[in-house]
């Protein structure tokens, strides 16, 4: 380490996660410790690890925690990033352009300043407030912390009975991975099908395959308690309804951006409670604040209004860009068109772009269409049905969202759409797409053709 | 049938398989017998079938041979479409609008005249002008009676060891067909790498595959003779070095334009061979004559020159289109990427756009990255190594071409650059799109953005 430099200017990074390692990365790769000190605050005890693997870690697919770290705290340290573990950043003073910052073990604070900040606070689980929801047997599985905890809870318990609130991607990775670890598992979920990401059509086709799985799958039901047991451990999951026995419960019903720091601080946020930046990630009308990952709202580029996205491809996204811009080159991120893709044992599912109800309320008019095909030619083995739904704007035909949910060989083909949304591609000129074709890998018009040559057909017949 | 039709127009379609059949279906949806009468010529015994089907056929992944069939010949009679099999028209009258047909069989002609007129001629395999290139147990793999025939060569031969002449799609995919079938493979190939489509570097990574599956790779070796025993029948392949002996011998030397019809009427032809058409696949210069399929030169958009390009999901859309105009409508096939994939065995082979020696045969100068990554999250069980290389122009950052070797999830990942080159994208742009990203899917960094990243990074560094 070199202690002795010249002062150069200082970066704090708040948040030792995908944004902000990624942003500390790419910034130390463009200058040395004697231009640029960077010190980073991590509330927890890991770095740089992917949050998007935990259900498969709890699930057994992934045996050891670590694999999932892409970059461990003394990794980072050895590139001259001074990384404090354990400490959180409890204060921003943006007009003395300095962060208070307290050890979670001993309680101490301590002042740090800066010439350059970065907010990478993240999101957090959405806990339902009601008594219990804090009982232990109750778990968010938002960190590696998280999943460590939950781990630790399953092997203390005998009860194989898990309830699952919550239905997104969150919920039904963890349905899988406890069904994975033998579980008898129940998803309650508030909404009228699972993985509201899609439109509810589609929904109805994951309900059927988590059903297929052994998987009970309650939807329209609304938690109304965590009830615990005289040992004050969950014991059941009640709706208005109904109880559900439990013996560990996962909350999986969504995040939200953890802004309180920001907020407290004045920083602009949007209407989703996440931070507001500009291309090139800083913090609207703040010099030399940047932000991204989960704490941030990101330009949807197909609705044209900001929306909430934790996902980890796009933190990574986010830190490259704000590493470029704080180390003085030049980066932008543009915006997303919201392709998301998740399973639930076989069952593959993505989504991008618009559904019916985005559409709707951005003032969009389109046709829907659905249709039905295989992962390869009909006579190839393996050959497995596919459920594409497209909608394409009426008069324009411009693409605005496809759905894909079908086993082996249907998610990544959301790919297709999610880069001709970006290129504002109409269906009629998707219907000629010079996609890969050969019997192991596609019916000769590929599904997702199949799908545009019926939406451009539906908005010429309704022009 | 409606045989008292008060006389419409005629369209004869000249070719029974995939553009033929296409065209005339659509026609057919578009105009009902009355309106106008459809008499289609095939010269063997099928129709609508699968050739790119065939290798998994004679490999034994496909058991029925009637499941390579979409369509069979009943089927398009029962459609009012005028069938006529092992008909084969030698000759076109352009001026008399009409065609002389030979019943294969009997030998019997007679002319028939159209209105319009549709070429679906197809391609030919290319066989060495060499003595024993027709020998019994040398086979090409072009129809549906050449399939046929190589496995009724093969039930009649005890022998094990089969020789592949040729390295290019068809003669890979064969040799995973015979070794799938207990042969001892041997592929004799010109060039310096197995799958000329791909730039040398990247087909390394094919033979290298290849010799792992047990084929014996032959590189820079030239064909000199097809040797035959004393019953006739082939028993070695040739070169200037050496012999290989071999009890069936397949050509896969690639394919050319079935056009000695066309071209003896004075239809235009290009450079490789192949019909030329407009967007709407009417022959250049010939307002009642429409072309499709294998028979045809294609626009690559990337390179703006024609190419020629035998594949069946091309030749379904050209019929599509041709019978939407033939049947009064409008559609047009604006052109290719030059889109390809294919396996041998558990290798996934896939490219888009150019390679080196396209670009520079057509005078773009620009930066090639190779890189290496997963399909999945690498702590995600089966990830699997996974090669890319991507083109991008020089100054424009322009992409120009992918190629991707890899396992399971390689393939198709090429769509991504597909829809990319067709939209015009920059390797810049790209590094930010919103592909599918989940741990069972894709590393937080799609291998395609990847490269991407280093592609842009390489032509910043060069402008």
């Amino acid at each position: 380490m070199n202690k002795s430099r010249t002062r150069g200017e200082r970066l704090v990074v708040i948040g030792g996660d995908a944004a902000g390692m990624s942003a500390a990365s790419q910034a130390r790769r463009l200058k040395g410790p004697d231009e640029l000190e960077i010190v980073a605050f991590e509330r927890g005890h890991f770095t740089s690890y992917s949050a998007c693997g935990i259900p498969y870690w709890v699930g057994g697919d992934v045996t050891d925690r670590d694999r999932l770290i892409a970059r461990t705290p003394e990794e980072h340290r050895a590139r001259d990033i001074d990384l404090r573990l354990r400490t959180e950043v409890i204060e921003l003073d943006l007009d003395g352009q300095r962060v208070r910052a307290r050890d979670v073990d001993s309680g101490a604070e301590s002042w740090t300043s800066y010439d350059k900040l970065v907010i990478a606070t993240g999101a957090r689980p959405i806990r339902p407030d009601m008594p219990g929801a804090d009982a232990p047997g109750v778990h968010g599985v938002q960190t590696l912390d998280d999943g460590q905890e939950l781990l630790d809870s399953l092997a203390r318990t005998r009860g194989r009975r898990a309830v699952v609130v919550g239905a997104g991607y969150i919920g039904v990775e963890m349905a899988e991975a406890l069904i994975n670890r033998g579980y008898e598992v129940t998803v309650v979920n508030r909404g009228s099908e699972p993985m509201s990401t899609l439109d509810p059509d589609m929904g109805r086709l994951v309900h059927e395959a988590m059903e297929g799985l052994g998987i009970t799958m309650v939807n329209d039901a609304e938690v109304t308690g965590i009830l615990t047991g005289d040992d004050g451990r969950v014991r059941a999951v009640a709706t208005r309804e109904r109880e559900f026995p439990a013996d560990v419960v996962v909350l999986g019903i969504g995040v939200r951006p953890e802004t309180a720091l920001a907020r407290a601080a004045g920083l602009p946020l949007g209407t989703h409670g996440g931070l507001l930046t500009d291309r090139s990630m800083r913090v609207r009308g703040h010099e030399n604040v940047w932000a991204g990952g989960d704490c941030v709202e990101v330009l949807d580029l197909v609705s044209g209004q900001e929306r909430h996205i934790a996902l980890g491809t796009h933190a990574n996204k986010h830190g490259q860009v704000i590493g470029t811009n704080v180390g003085g080159g030049y980066a932008t991120f543009p915006g997303v068109v919201g392709t998301a893709v998740s399973k639930v044992c076989d069952l593959e599912i993505a989504r991008t772009g618009l559904r019916e109800k985005d559409a709707h309320r951005v003032g969009l008019r389109f046709e829907a269409v659905t249709i039905e095909s295989t992962s390869r030619a009909g006579y190839y083995p393996n050959a497995s049905p596919m459920t594409v739904k497209m909608l394409a704007e009426l008069r324009t035909g411009r693409l605005l969202g496809v759905q894909i949910v079908g086993r082996e060989g249907a998610g990544k083909r959301v790919d297709i759409a999610a880069v001709a949304l970006t290129a504002g591609m109409t269906a009629e000129q998707m219907t000629t797409l010079d996609l890969g074709y050969a019997p192991p890998f596609s019916p000769v018009w590929d599904p997702v053709l199949v799908a545009a040559r019926k939406a451009a057909a539906k908005v010429r017949g309704s022009a």
